[in-house]
């Protein structure tokens, strides 16, 4: 009967469940569905980004059938990367764009040759050892994304990938309700849900709802207008095309991951933007002002972005000027709040006209509200429901959307990464827990960064460092010249350098009273630097004694 | 004619303008209007608070007439301390509670001897020096704020304060429409007015309106309810207090600054809440959970708050159980997002039901929105309009309302902390840009913070540090012995000990073979270490080399 079981496995990153990576298991056979990363938190000092560790799948190659990717946002494709380091020869099964993305992702890294690419459309099947997969089309905010329906002999699971129904998609193509439907029709043992949005009622407002805001802007704009968004977001691209033809501008785009992505999304026929209407920058800068969009990466204050530097003038190839319109068609993403109000008080301060969010509706969600969320679990019918795709407050209210629906409380299951469930009989209950560490990634390395090194940063952080060097006489155990002390991040001022004679004086006394055969040199004076900083300045840096015997 | 000039100065924190400190000149008198705190926002590390420069106000006490406070927020006090560090003998008049919340804030830091503290109600007038002022109250999220009228021989100006309108607050006493009506009879020659909340359109919902949201979780409630909110909103103390008492659940108020706070305003009469109904925490603990209602401070997530210690477990008196109704009454202070969301999933991972305002209408703001502003604009006639209170994209869009209601664009001004704008014979200009730097405050100290250190500490962060310490023959200038390394959040790990090993060894061959006359031993050092470490790490730690000559 063992293998009869299927294993859920969900991985991912620091609170987000099952975001980054869901791993299921059948006999021995694996299947992943995405592999991303996570951005950190502000507390995370010094951290880039955050993977799930996969050293577990390291040696298993000939086990893992494949890996299935939803959608081509960072938080699903971003640890592919880092994947095939560790392993090589498994295939990746996805849409065309999605492919297109992860293509150009694994070339810069100089990792195409330890994988393969194989398209799938939305609405196709094929199997993947015990796994029979269906991919039907969800709406999000990229594209070509899909959810999965994935027959096993324990039975038939569902992956909303992340989604939203939007009943009128900037490019025509809602999520597949019929075949919803039909799988619903199907007895659907679990459904595996994104629980971005649980906490909010109602629905997601379609993209085509903010049309009016923007036709708003351009009949009003008396300038250029330069509008900013996630370079991924070729709908919003697509949107703000048609407006800017309707009103007569012409389209700039800068910077290197929108021109990258608009051109594939081109030629893989996902953006209709005809080569008449793109201009290049110089050809933007020397129009009227009142004839051109300017459209470029960096909504979320992001420092090195286009819009970032030109919101500190340091943009080489032109600035803000008094007149110009300038949009952030996007919502800050939790944690980069503070960045982008800054952001908008440097656009202010330049004296161009700033739209956001919080003014005027320029931006919708690309996730499903709670009124979505309900007609999903109608559509599907699953007899075992399971939030994933959120921290543990949307999964628990995801929960709750599943209870007034009737759904029996031990038919829903809210775990956190590493919890395994196991479908075995048509039955669903806890397995074990396995372990669902993550690997911080700082710079170019992965996997020699973790918590301690994080919070040895945080204490740097916090008081900076001091380093007193002795020079000792290695017989008499005596200075042989008065303590050097260097400190970095610690004190400035008129009073530091008295502070660094005095601590100095305290050293030679020290010294000078021991006696010379007693061990912990080192020690004491950590001890007692410590505690002479935090009498003089109140902060607790980090010591370093470091005597050379001579 | 000079005489007949009044000075306006904002000051503050960074980005907010006028938010800490006002300060009004006429003549050669200072009259100062409030004197707080900013807090940092996530990228300024290290720093605890930040407080408006004062040092121009030493030696000036004969010339400043008097402080005085709107209310009794920390950033329209808390900057006292510290200015009683630099002054002397200059009184503080405000109201009551107020007053009584400063005198707790002055005693604990013995400032109390450097100042008077003179109680003036709202509705009171009083002169100081040439400045006529009258107080009129104004609804907020304290009591007993008010707003200022402010008449000298160059005309009449009214300070806002942080208020709202709210029509129904608990304590039944209403902004002073009447008043407000009668000074805009005066001729008002500006009006200084907050803009927290000019992005919001409509009116902030009265503290009543939430009633019903606290009635629903009390009726539905089956354990304890524990409430956590900010510890100077009397209101909701005095609004739970009601609920409570109705619902049969004494109230356990736990925490010196919320327990403080009952007291000063219980004994002052701001708060009405009978002794026989406030148990001790023991009480509490022993009572049946239905019959109980305990209030925290924490809901911004500190560490180091009750609602922080109780989430992390870490609460010396008592648990967080399955079946405890956890309420956040409050909305995340910008920048603290992270934090309470991380609080609410830990709360959640422990069985809580917990409450907050993406759920649940539990808290509202103390500031106006759009059409109160507008009220406010109404009621006081001002020929100048100046927005105060907030970042510039807050004082943009307030302008924005006083420009839609008729406001000529001359007489309406956005300036900058530092930007004076000078009134004589009833006309506006801009004055001087006098310095209006700030102070970082970290530890106990003041002053020896500045942003070298912040940005020292940001690069300790980001990349640790590395220290390289050289025992040099003085003759021949070559290594008595191997160079010691020692770093510190740089790098752990496996491969760690063979990078310093290569990194010594590399250091070892470059003094072999470098010419001993050549200077700038350390500089080349640090040039090679940050290379070398940056090849092997992709980072780029802060780094000391120490040469030691023997």
């Amino acid at each position: 009967m063992k293998e009869k079981e299927l294993q859920f496995i969900p991985l991912g990153g620091l609170g987000e469940v099952g975001r980054n990576m869901m791993v299921f298991k059948y006999g021995d056979q694996y299947l992943i569905v995405d592999c991303g990363v996570q951005f950190p938190d502000n507390s995370m000092i010094g951290v880039d980004y955050i993977i799930p560790d996969m050293q577990f799948l390291q040696g298993k190659e000939d086990k893992i059938v494949g890996i299935v990717i939803t959608h081509a946002h960072e938080d699903h494709i971003g640890g592919l990367v880092h994947l095939f380091n560790l392993i090589e020869n498994v295939p990746i099964y996805t849409t065309p764009l999605t492919a297109g993305m992860i293509e150009v992702k694994l070339a810069r890294a100089n990792k195409l040759s330890r994988t393969q690419l194989i398209v799938k459309k939305a609405g196709e099947m094929f199997d993947l050892g015990a796994f029979h997969i269906e991919l039907f089309h969800m709406t999000h905010s990229i594209p070509d994304a899909v959810g999965l329906a994935i027959t096993t002999p324990a039975g038939l699971v569902v992956v909303s990938g992340d989604y939203k129904f939007d009943p009128t998609p900037i490019d025509n193509w809602p999520s597949d309700y019929a075949k919803l439907g039909e799988i619903g029709t199907r007895n659907v043992l679990a459904l595996f849900s994104d629980s971005t949005n649980a906490e909010r009622p109602g629905h997601t407002p379609s993209e085509k709802d903010i049309n009016h805001a923007f036709e708003d802007v351009f009949a009003n704009a008396k300038g250029r207008i330069i509008i900013s968004s996630f370079a991924s977001l070729i709908s919003r691209l697509q949107q703000l095309s048609v407006i800017a033809r309707r009103h007569h501008r012409k389209i700039c785009i800068v910077g290197t991951s929108m021109v990258d992505n608009v051109n594939l999304a081109k030629k893989l026929g996902y953006l209709d933007l005809p080569d008449e209407w793109i201009i290049s920058l110089e050809e933007a800068l020397h129009l009227p002002d009142k004839e051109v969009l300017i459209l470029c990466t960096g909504s979320q204050g992001e420092p090195t972005s286009i819009m970032g530097r030109l919101s500190t003038g340091k943009y080489y190839a032109f600035s803000i000027k008094v007149g110009d319109t300038v949009m952030l068609s996007s919502h800050p993403i939790p944690g980069n709040e503070e960045r982008v109000s800054a952001l908008i008080n440097r656009l202010y301060r330049m004296g161009a006209n700033v739209i956001y969010q919080s003014l005027l509706s320029v931006h919708v969600s690309g996730h499903a509200c709670q009124e979505e969320m309900k007609l999903l679990i109608n559509l599907v019918k699953p007899k075992y429901f399971i939030p994933v795709h959120g921290e543990l407050r949307h999964l628990y209210n995801h929960a709750k959307i599943g209870l007034q629906m009737g759904i029996p409380e031990d038919h829903i299951f809210v775990v956190e990464n590493g919890q395994t469930i196991n479908f075995r009989n048509g039955k669903a209950k806890l397995g074990e827990q396995v372990p669902a560490s993550v690997v911080l990634v700082d710079g170019a390395n992965v996997g020699d960064m973790n918590f301690d090194i994080m919070h040895q940063r945080e204490r740097l952080a916090d008081s900076g460092v001091i380093v007193v060097t002795l020079l000792m006489n290695k017989d008499s155990h005596r200075l042989r010249q008065d303590p050097q002390i260097v400190h970095y991040g610690l004190m400035i001022g008129a009073e530091a350098p008295d502070i660094e004679e005095d601590l100095q004086k305290s050293i030679v006394e020290f010294i000078e009273k021991r006696n010379p055969g007693t061990n912990n040199l080192e020690k004491n004076l950590e001890q007692l630097t410590r505690k002479f900083i935090y009498n003089a300045t109140h902060r607790s840096p980090w010591v370093i004694v470091n005597p050379i015997y001579v």
